[in-house]
């Protein structure tokens, strides 16, 4: 299925460090550092055991030594690509990195794709589809919510329990083809009930990780939030409330320019990502700078809206605006400033937005954020229950997947009522297995594989 | 000297990577590791070979699996340090790491101040005071030349010089000491001749290491350039030509603000950093947006000017000033666009700078390009010619060190012609022995070594 040649890419993230690493897989890879790694006692790491350590030089074929390293040798079968690997632990300079890299390059090595490591160990059959693209969820886990879920799926939680609908569907569909190909062997044909029963169990199955699945794209993806409201009502107090409190991890977004930064908050798990945060810091009016009428481009890109009015004083037209503007989308009335008397008809709150969560706070304080959180999450989560199973739907691939089981077993069970011959039960169930056969990549495409895996990291 | 507690740390790039890791080191490492530390064949880590790597997870308190990982267990003496280490090898996720170090941190160990790891290695004798510090020069080499003075120096090339010259200083005092306690025993005096070339020869060795402090300094930090000129006469063409010719390397500024994007371009090894690289690109016209007369501001910071000159006009006023404005520069005259007829009055250039290298290019061709690198690395380095020791003084704090090794040592040379009594020889000699020793670390404060150990990154 691939060119099983010897990779080579630096591994660690790109920056100063005390530590960087290149990793080299593939048959060559011993060889290949053996080449330009010189120890005191002369190794041959052909010769040294799986998982040991060595310390030297690496040296360029000049004799010019190019940093002083530490070589781990891992042996196929039992590693990260399942090939023969040689991680080269070096002094964190990122031109001594390049360096060793481009002698390893220069030795026969290709320099690896994104995701080309993990993608071996797919396709070589060490984890399957699922646990693969656990990795990369794991690496870009923004709470340690979301990382839980990511290891759950590495150590196989929803590939197992893809594997169980798998194998039911697997027994069902063989014994349905038996009555078809060997009607003379009279194999008991189900009945209705029974059939009807099984595939319900099935279908229930699929539903309960479907349902999961808004749970998992929100703690994978965070929530674009936006606080809007007039200047000096207190938005920045707010966000800098929320920032103390939950210790914000401010992170870069890849793939945008360097001048965005995010700041994503974590309440109960999921990434609150705060957007324009710069805008709010800086200027504390949004609005005034966009325009009350120019917000709405600035609000749909949000999924969630707070509206922050300013409890001391009454509802003012710009506030009516901002509240007909956030009409149709999630969000939360923050009356800040509670600690002053409150001035604000509540009615007229009420009266725009019917049923819509209010908190007051006072945010320079610190008072009624715990409140906010707690209204946000379950505003969020839409009251689901926060459930101990770490095994949730967090890719939309794997929800497209079993959307379409999903959509075929019904079929099966409308077939089913008609009283149409097997065969047309068997074809949507094979379509059914195939479905959920994506997640796991027991049936896939190498396009797709190679799509999944172009959006991780290189080194990795 | 220090408190031999246990440390951690993430020792790899912030960022997004495929392995991330974090190095434990001191007499509980090992235990503290094992722990949180579950392999298959649950392992205990005090049991295991040094330099050897285990596959397992990283388990929290309450059972919840933090991380798939390798741990790397290297023992005492031989390790980084001298001290036990483990390295645990994540999965490079920045979540996954600070909750691992957060769980080491709360079995004991204490969070490593940025170098302390290095600083052990320096306090625990493996390595002395200018191999430590050439570790972050290793860390933070621009070039490849940067690297190689920088791995010479780590691998002990400046601590051999300074340490004959200690040698030589201490064999003298001895031998002067010795003619002092003990004049009965008619230990033969040195003759004038004698003591006056042994102390010749110990100045040349120091005047040879001071010599090579302007190239090692220019190696390390760089050489900040400013591109000026008129508007439209080639300055981002000129920019583009020696970026592409010269694969430029593009670093972020550790300790300034994310805005500023440095632009560092690799000409015989010397690290050529372009000043406001931004305004060039952008807007082509640095000197019209901040004026000629404040040009000068702007000049200021630049060790070196490329003045470049539209090669198609005359010299017009403007041109005139920004000579002037740079009398007082390292600068070199480009005039670009050679490809047309050049109307240029090149006695008027001599006029005002005279002697002043000019390189004709055309730039949009990448013609001259190669001639004006040779004008620059002649230029910065003064003439000097390139020898093949990797043995540079880089280092400041070294340079300062010699300077006064330096001057004592003539000093003594004029007690000795004064005919001054030997103690007085003996003082002087002792505080240059003491300025060499600095160095290496040998006489040297607390203080001082902390101070150089806090500029190191977190992790090393």
């Amino acid at each position: 299925m691939y060119i099983k040649d010897t990779i080579a890419a630096i591994s660690t993230a790109i920056g100063e460090g005390g530590i960087g690493i290149i990793r080299v897989s593939g048959p060559e890879s011993i060889q290949i550092v053996n080449n330009i790694f010189k120890s005191i006692k002369a190794k041959d790491l052909a010769d040294v055991d799986s998982y040991s350590a060595h310390y030297g030089h690496i040296v360029d074929t000049s004799g010019q030594v190019i940093d002083e390293v530490i070589t781990l040798v891992m042996k196929s079968p039992k590693t990260y690509t399942t090939e023969d690997i040689v991680e080269i632990n070096c002094h964190g300079g990122m031109v001594a990195l390049r360096k060793v890299l481009d002698l390893i390059l220069q030795q026969g090595a290709r320099l690896a794709d994104p995701g080309e490591f993990t993608k071996r160990a797919f396709l070589n059959g060490r984890i399957d589809l699922a646990q693969a693209e656990a990795i990369i969820d794991l690496i870009r886990s923004q709470t340690e919510t979301g990382l839980k879920v990511a290891v759950n799926q590495l150590e196989g939680g929803l590939s197992n329990k893809v594997k169980d609908i798998r194998q039911d569907l697997i027994k069902l569909l063989a014994h349905l083809e038996a009555t078809i190909d060997f009607p003379e062997d009279e194999i008991e044909e189900f009945n209705s009930e029974e059939l009807d029963g099984r595939i319900d169990g099935i279908i229930e199955r699929v539903e309960g990780l479907l349902k999961t699945s808004q749970r998992g794209k929100i703690l994978k993806e965070g929530i674009e939030t936006a606080i809007i409201g007039r200047p000096n009502v207190g938005k920045s107090s707010l966000l800098n409330s929320l920032v103390r409190e939950k210790r914000a991890i401010v992170t870069e977004v890849p793939g945008t320019t360097r001048d965005i930064i995010e700041e994503v908050i974590n309440i109960d798990g999921i990434p609150v990502k705060i957007i324009d945060t710069a805008g709010i810091r800086e200027t504390e009016d949004v609005v005034e700078r966009i325009g009350v009428e120019k917000s709405e481009e600035f609000l749909n890109r949000a999924d969630l809206v707070l509206l922050v009015l300013d409890g001391h004083q009454g509802i003012t037209s710009e506030d009516q605006k901002l509240m007909e503007a956030i009409k149709d989308k999630d969000g939360v009335i923050i009356v800040n400033k509670l600690d002053l008397d409150s001035k604000l008809d509540f009615n007229k709150i009420e009266d725009i937005l019917p049923g819509r969560p209010i908190v007051k706070t006072a945010a320079i304080e610190n008072k009624g954020i715990d409140k906010l959180e707690n209204v946000i999450s379950t505003l969020v989560l839409d009251g689901e229950v926060k459930n101990e199973d770490q095994t949730l739907i967090t890719n939309m691939r794997h929800k497209n997947a079993l959307d379409r089981a999903h959509q075929t077993l019904l079929d099966v069970k409308n077939t089913f009522k008609m009283n149409l011959p097997n065969d047309f039960i068997t074809i949507d169930l094979r379509a059914a297995l195939e479905a959920v056969g994506e997640i796991t990549g027991d049936t896939i495409g190498e396009d797709i594989i190679d799509q999944i895996f172009a959006d991780f990291c290189l080194g990795k």
